[in-house]
Formats: structure tokens, sequence, C-alpha cells
């Protein structure tokens, strides 16, 4: 168990999650297995660090035969909290927070929204996927008879700070925000941006150098 | 323009997004300078390798004073396309779509829906944030008609093939994927998915770490 405890650097982490994506579409694929090479080259990293990254993880690929898909996808999945049932309440019940209520998380990421909570009257009250939508002010009730493992904030950028607040004041230490904006917390907690500018960025780099290939051609 | 053209490896174009995104939170915060030191402290990267990615964006640090935000912010914003102004359009206007339609990408990303396209009829023709919903149908006259550098994909799992084999179809060459599958697409075509997951990553794994701190106290 102290391994499994021990912090796990940050960088080390998002690559295990960029695994674990590919890995689920080899699955999907059907494929039984792949090397430490050939996920190295897909994602452009090197190959000596992806198989420190697993063995991270508690995996050590055969030299030949490389790993089996399905028990790297597990291995991963573990590492990272996945299988574990995550219990999670959902701020603002509009057009992103609705999205991600109905957003299947459980079954790859252990992710369970037991609740949402709402400012708008005329929004609260209400099921969304099946999950009930409560006003906000009821969340220091169910807080207090409910185990939240993680507080996701879906509210415009105004009123992330507010939600943010009353999370940790209740006792929730893991903060997911979509809002496009900065919270602060109190040492302890943890927040994450859920950033989509990440995948934009590789995306916008790659059309950039695309038109300047075509604009400039190499010789 | 040889340099701007040459093909940035993936991982060092995700390090300058997340750069990029905490030097937005300090100029908010009204931060003037930082350290390459600090950055790496902040993102759990060595400073060695922060300094290698800013200067691959065309930046040099001075030793003692370290970089102006603003300055790095810039040229970050600049290396990864974010200074250009990309048209996009956005394919599927539910709740995840109608969400993406009313984000403030424009300002920091460059990023500009020009229409959105939905192939339920009854939430077609409408304004949404005031882009355009046209019907589906109407995709291929409307890209003959306008510049469109980036198709986004937020319809629902089973119909995302469809969709991305439409963009390619009409010639649109980068395609950003929000719905949680898979789309394959030929050569010469960029595809990305908008993985809410890499985040959740991080705050799940810490959870895990937190939970055995307490189970099982270091001596």
């Amino acid at each position: 168990m102290k391994k499994m405890a021990s912090k796990a650097p940050a960088p080390v982490i998002r690559r295990l999650s960029n695994y674990h994506h590919l890995l689920l579409g080899l699955k999907h694929r059907q494929v039984q297995s792949i090397s430490s090479t050939t996920l190295a080259e897909m994602l452009e990293y090197k190959p000596v660090q992806v198989r420190k990254d697993l063995q991270l993880t508690g995996l050590v690929g055969k030299p030949r035969t490389g790993f089996q898909v399905a028990e790297v996808e597990e291995s991963i999945r573990r590492f990272l909290g996945w299988s574990l049932d995550s219990q999670a309440v959902l701020f603002g019940a509009g057009n992103l927070g609705s999205a991600l209520l109905n957003h299947p998380w459980r079954e790859e990421y252990g992710l369970r929204f037991i609740a949402a909570f709402e400012s708008s009257e005329a929004r609260a009250n209400i099921l969304i996927n099946n999950i009930p939508v409560f006003a906000s002010s009821y969340f220091p009730t169910f807080a207090k008879e409910h185990q939240v493992d993680i507080g996701v904030i879906a509210v415009p950028a105004e009123a992330a700070q507010d939600v943010a607040d009353v999370l940790v004041a209740n006792g929730i230490r893991g903060i997911w925000n979509f809002s496009p904006t900065h919270v602060k917390t109190p040492l302890g907690a943890t927040v994450e941006d859920a950033l989509f500018a990440r995948s934009l960025a590789i995306l916008t780099r790659r059309l950039v150098e695309s038109r300047n290939d075509v604009e400039h051609p190499e010789p």
C-alpha cells in the first residue's frame, strides 16, 4: 500500500491519461497487444519514458510481445483511481452542466454524479439523466448526509469562486472546474481546471504548420 | 518563416498550453514577471524543460528577472495559432454544443464559430449566442462559400463518424471531437479528441493518494 500512496508527478499522470485514451481506442478496434515503442510513436513520446510510466502503474512489458491492451488499460485505470466508485456533485445545471450529467463517466472513469445543484429556481427540482437537481441552498444538508468526493463547477465564471468556497466549506476536497476562470482554494483542496484548450492547442498548432507548409513549401 | 513551419512535438504543445493557462491566471492576478523555475515548480516540470519549451516559441528569459508574464503569454499564443482568427463550425447543437457556442473562445484562443449544424429540424434555424444554426443538409453549400478551418463534433457517439466523414468530404482538415468516441479520418486531416478525462486523471489520482495517506499514514 505504501507504493500506491506515493505522490505521482503531474506530468506522468497526464501522460498516463493519454495512454489510457489511446488504449480505449485500440480496445474498441479489437487490437490485442501493443509495444511500448508503438505507443511512444503514436503519442510522440520516447519509448523509454513510456516503459517507465507504465512500470509506475505496476506493469512490466515482455521484450517481444509487448503489452496486452486490456491489461495496460486496466492497470492505468486502477492507478488513476478510475476503478473506484467516486461520488460527485455538480453545480450549475445549464447547457454545460446538463451535458456533463449526461456524459457516460461511470463505465470508464468510475465517476458517479449523485446530485446537481442549481441557483436558478426554474432549473431546480428536476431530474437530468435520472440525477436529481436541487436548489443550491440544500447543499450543506446534502453534504452532511452523503459521501461527496468531487465537486464539479459548471456555473458562469462570475459565480465560480462562490461555488468553490461553498464546496470547501462543506468538506469537499476535490474540485473539477469547468468554468472559464480560476478559483482559489485553501491548502488541502485540489482544484483541476477542465481545459478544453489543451487539445485545441494541438489542432491549431498543426493548422499553423500546415498553412506555412503551403505558403512556404520545403525545397 | 521556416522556423514557424517546423513541426512541434505534441508533448511540447501540450506543455505550452499548460504554461499558457497558468500565465492567464497570473495575468488575471496582476503578476508581472515569473521565473522559469517557478513555472516549472507550479507544473512539476524540470526548469530546463520549461526554458527549452519557451525558447521554441522564440523567448529567452533573463537569468535574474525571468520572464514578463504578458510577453510569454503572447508568445505562446502566437506559437499555438491562437492569435490568428480561426473559423469553426459546430455539428450538434444540443446541451454540449450550445455550451461550446456560448464559451468565450475568441478573445483568448482566436476561435470564432461562424455557424452550427443540426440534424434535428426542431433545433435548426435558430441563433445561439448570435451564431446561426442550420440544418445539416446545408453544410456542403455553406462549406463552398466560407473559409472553415475547424469542424467541431458535438453530436452523440453513434453519429460522430458520419459527421467526421462529412467534414472531410467537404475539405475540412481540422477536427475537434467532443463526442465520447473515436473517429477515423484519412491522412491529411487532424483529429483531436477534447478529453475531459485528462484533468480528471490528476484529480482522481490525488484523491487516491490522499485516501491512502489517511488509511496508511507515513511513519
